[in-house]
């Protein structure tokens, strides 16, 4: 049974992990046989965002590992913690979570920079040789993690292809119940929310891309 | 296409909505062939809970829809706002906030009262003969809503099924996969986490109540 390291980046679209891309992850792990364990870093998310007027909330701060933990009932470690040699695969559900406290990319565009112990990670299971699934906006760390010349998606929106592009992936249009997959570095990414227009057509590619890390584990 | 309101208490399993079941609520429903709007109560949560050391957060207030919203990716209505004539069928994800924002019964057991808006809303569901599912501790509310000897299940656990039959419905066990049918009064029940081992076993349950509740629609 493959073990996976799911990576968290708070809870809720706007400011975290995209929570119906995590739970479909996980549901998508548990289904095709693998286990799991949730991380998140232990820092404040860039901000808070009221989700149900879109606008920031000034003065709130929110801790991304505390706020993950809701949608990991509890279960969950600091990802400063997580120890690859106990892992077969990375992966990381999407959210503006995954482009403003895991890196970045949501301010900074392709001059991000990736958040230094989600970098240090997966690096990594890179290097030694793990695959990695990375989902909706979480590609555009696919250079800085598995070097120049990577291919992914983030699905067919040409600003933040440009900008993969800038950084030094080779961006692939995808359509939302497929994934593409890098074999050479083991890297699979689906765009998921990017793309989908509810939660079913979310789960189609993100089963996809689960289905594809594990058959490379 | 059947149409269908689903109330969501909050988001995180402690002092929410629980998060897995609202999302295979959603995801079931889709795959279903129905549609659906999410609602939540305008109100305070009755307390914030850290989700990574379950203790409660003193001094913090989160409001159930804005919480919520992040569940629905912002896509949800003030539970006053719900006009019956316009949906087929009700349903309820579970997590502490059912039996904290939707009702008391976390703190008040079979002496509970119902929210005064989710009371009125899921009462004329069922008085206009529309069918009502209740996913893991929300079947707590099953007399209040459908009255004396509604039948229902919250899986096996010995207290809670003593307390529903304190309030006057009939409480039958139910493994995690399956849901229970009242038929005459258009109520299905699933554990859902009352038992669930893990996010598969949730949506196993969680799909079958969707499918019974849709039948009866």
């Amino acid at each position: 049974m493959s073990k996976v390291a799911v990576v968290l980046a708070g809870c809720g679209v706007y400011d975290g992990a995209e929570i119906n891309e995590a739970v479909l992850t996980l549901l998508s792990l548990e289904q095709q046989g693998a286990s799991y364990q949730c991380f998140a870093p232990d820092i404040d998310q860039m901000h808070v965002i009221n989700h149900l007027t879109g606008e920031p909330v000034p003065g709130e701060t929110r801790n991304v590992l505390v706020e993950a933990a809701r949608i990991a009932r509890g279960n969950i470690a600091d990802l400063a913690t997580l120890d690859v040699s106990g892992f077969d695969a990375l992966l990381v559900p999407g959210g503006f979570g995954a482009a403003k406290n895991l890196c970045n990319f949501a301010v900074a565009g392709a001059q991000m920079e990736v958040q230094e112990d989600f970098l240090r990670v997966a690096r990594a299971f890179h290097q030694a040789g793990k695959p990695i699934g990375l989902v909706c906006i979480a590609p555009v760390m696919a250079a800085a993690i598995c070097g120049e010349g990577t291919r992914c998606t983030i699905g067919n929106d040409p600003e933040t292809a440009a900008a993969i592009e800038a950084m030094g992936a080779r961006h692939l249009d995808c359509p939302v119940s497929e994934a593409r997959i890098d074999a050479g570095r083991k890297l699979v990414t689906t765009p998921a929310y990017m793309l989908a227009g509810g939660v079913a057509e979310a789960y189609s590619g993100i089963s996809e891309c689960v289905k594809e890390v594990l058959a490379l584990a």
